[in-house]
């Protein structure tokens, strides 16, 4: 397949990520199955970093999730590290799968001087074939020798699969006088293929945090920014979200996720999984149009998720953005079918600021025209409000397009 | 928007429809929207027709679906009457979409003699833009001069809208000596969108039957065939599905739905309901290929349809069929986020009689090539054994193309 175009979405520029105490990154080309590119990334982390992770619900999820959920939330203060190949998912690999995690992680549990436990993999490619893992054992020394504190974007590109720009972000928060740094990479095009287009994110703080704080503001703020976006409705069998905090600031450890003192780095956090996640649907295969879809006034929040998504996922209503076609009435058949309570009478329905429908028939000062003129922007919010109750959820999307067809329709060959 | 050309799935021809004793019908062209064709169908019922119906479930129904829903099952003894437009959709109309139904369905009644709640009407085309009902009403004496029982092909013609081809079904079947027919026509291509790509379908027998037996008898066979179906998972806001007995065939009255004489009545209605769903699926929106996706082995059969429409509506297989690319780790992505039980070590997929994968792996008689050579065929069969019960589904679906794209994306302009 032919290199695909950077995304008209794309930000501008690759962020200058920080170092962050305690980590150091390293890639090669392992070759496992592309030429001329590096293909894994290895992260080490230093004794006493807390390592947290969610993964996908898929029934068929890959060995390396299989093992990195099995390791996850166990004690420890020994060092840690994760390890991440692109080219082949390990996925539907049988009993052969769990022994290439086993030696993969096993190699650089040896290298490093760790016990196996704590180290984490995961591979993101094609579904089905054996993962070639001598390929990436061969190059454990390597790896081990090029550690170094400023690898971070290098690991962003080593991940990389159908994306068409690596992503990145970072933030900063104060508590008690001392600063934390929080510094993430991701990769992900369509939400989220089988193939190569699975989502993986590593995120990195300095900050002290247990690992049960860690994971219980992870999984919270997954809610509402990975967990919120959809590029084509589909869940890879390898989606990976993983945070470490190794404690190097030198702040108090947060040991309760409800405390005074996590609230600046919780917000910190989803700040940069935020944007993580918007890079991703940024980077939506043949995405053209980026998306937001606030639902309000909806009796509870799962029905104001429900008609979001049910908007968001709706191949109608992608394709009219892709149209760049104020085709409201699309918008209505998806709050229709989204199974959350509706009422047709009260639903009101705006593109940005223009109010298209209300009371159960389109607005009176409505205007075609000048909705026509906002469907030509790049970034677009549709805002539906269901008049039922308090509730509300945002979620994000990308158009449907004739680009994605060209990507999905002739992947492998 | 220019004229589609007619899909390549399409039946060789649209099939004889036999007359049915009691029922008439008549097209005029009314310029609702569309010029140079004709745009409403009236279909008369003699009295003692037992009228069944089952309509779209959206929170966003349209006015002449809360209309019917309101009217069916009403015992009675009168003739009937159907009444169905093209064009627009009488849909997110307010107050004045039903006050529109009530000025057609009332005139309709005035002019057949019929009480008003047995005139069932139904409306298919743009959204939220008022009905002008006038040009129907002004109409409807032209509508009764020309009722005849030879026009079911016309009426199948003045529904559509989208559509590439007129459908029509019909059989025969025996009970106790005596013959009955049906005979059904369908409008529908996308699965199924608000605009004008709506699902009706109207099906009409000289059959003996009450009507809570037909109602049963309805529901029951929609769930394997017209609820088996999807082209985009979309669901519209008007989707109606009608079935008249007039009793004119003299046969016994069939009013228990379990019952020995109800038995080839309802083999019969299903293959007539069958056919016409799958002539939808032959005319989904771009469509080049069509899909049975088949799932057995499951724990039960609400697992087995989770499994078939996770495959069925994943915008990843439907790409990969689009460009004839065997890619089955897309399926067993779908089967893992479908929600159902699944254990990927006893999952078996098959594309048509070549084995694919079995026990969590690739199978050792699987041949890249001659899976390659096989969906380049338009029909293709897709087989998922999830090896955990005994409980089994199947649902049908068409590809994803540019074609699809085309027709959505600028379908209004």
């Amino acid at each position: 397949m032919a290199k695909l175009p950077v995304s008209p979405l794309a930000p501008p520029r690759f962020p200058d990520l920080p170092e962050i105490g305690g980590v150091r990154f390293a890639t090669v080309a392992a070759g496992v199955r592309y030429a001329d590119r590096t293909d894994v990334m290895l992260a080490e982390l230093s004794p006493g970093t807390s390592v947290a992770g969610v993964f996908t619900r898929s029934a068929t999820r890959a060995a390396p999730v299989l093992d990195c959920q099995e390791k996850i939330g166990r004690g420890s203060d020994d060092g840690a590290a994760i390890i991440v190949n692109s080219g082949n998912a390990n996925a539907f690999t049988g009993g052969r799968g769990q022994e290439s995690v086993a030696r993969v992680t096993g190699g650089v549990a040896e290298r490093l001087g760790l016990p196996p436990e704590r180290v984490f993999s995961a591979s993101t490619g094609v579904i089905g074939e054996p993962l070639p893992d001598e390929r990436i054992t061969a190059r454990l020394d390597d790896l081990k020798d090029g550690l170094t504190a400023t690898g971070m974007e290098e690991a962003a590109r080593a991940i990389m699969t159908t994306d068409t720009f690596a992503k990145g972000a970072t933030t900063r928060c104060e508590v008690g006088g001392k600063t934390m740094t929080i510094a993430g990479i991701a990769k992900g095009s369509g939400m989220i293929a089988p193939d190569m287009a699975t989502m993986l994110v590593y995120i990195f703080t300095d900050a002290a945090i247990s690992q049960p704080a860690l994971q219980s503001m992870l999984a919270e703020l997954n809610h509402s920014t990975f967990n919120a976006i959809t590029v084509d409705s589909d869940t890879s069998t390898s989606d990976t979200l993983m945070v470490a905090a190794t404690g190097a600031s030198g702040a108090a450890a947060i040991t309760d996720p409800a405390s005074a003192d996590a609230a600046p780095f919780r917000e910190a956090m989803g700040r940069v999984m935020l944007d993580l996640a918007h890079q991703v649907v940024r980077d939506g295969e043949g995405a053209t149009k980026f998306v937001e879809v606030t639902v309000t006034g909806a009796r509870s929040e799962g029905d104001a998720r429900k008609v979001g998504f049910a908007i968001a996922n709706s191949p109608l209503v992608k394709t009219a953005i892709a149209g760049e076609d104020p085709n409201w009435g699309r918008i209505v058949m998806a709050v229709g079918k989204s199974g959350a309570e509706a009422d047709r009478d009260r639903l009101s329905i705006r593109f940005g600021d223009i109010l298209v429908a209300e009371n159960g028939w389109v607005a009176p000062s409505y205007s075609e025209e000048a909705a026509a003129a906002y469907m030509t922007q790049p970034e677009l919010a549709i805002g539906v409000d269901l008049g039922l109750g308090e509730a509300a959820a945002t979620v994000w999307t990308c158009d449907l397009t004739h680009g994605y067809i060209d990507i999905n329709a002739d992947y492998r060959s």
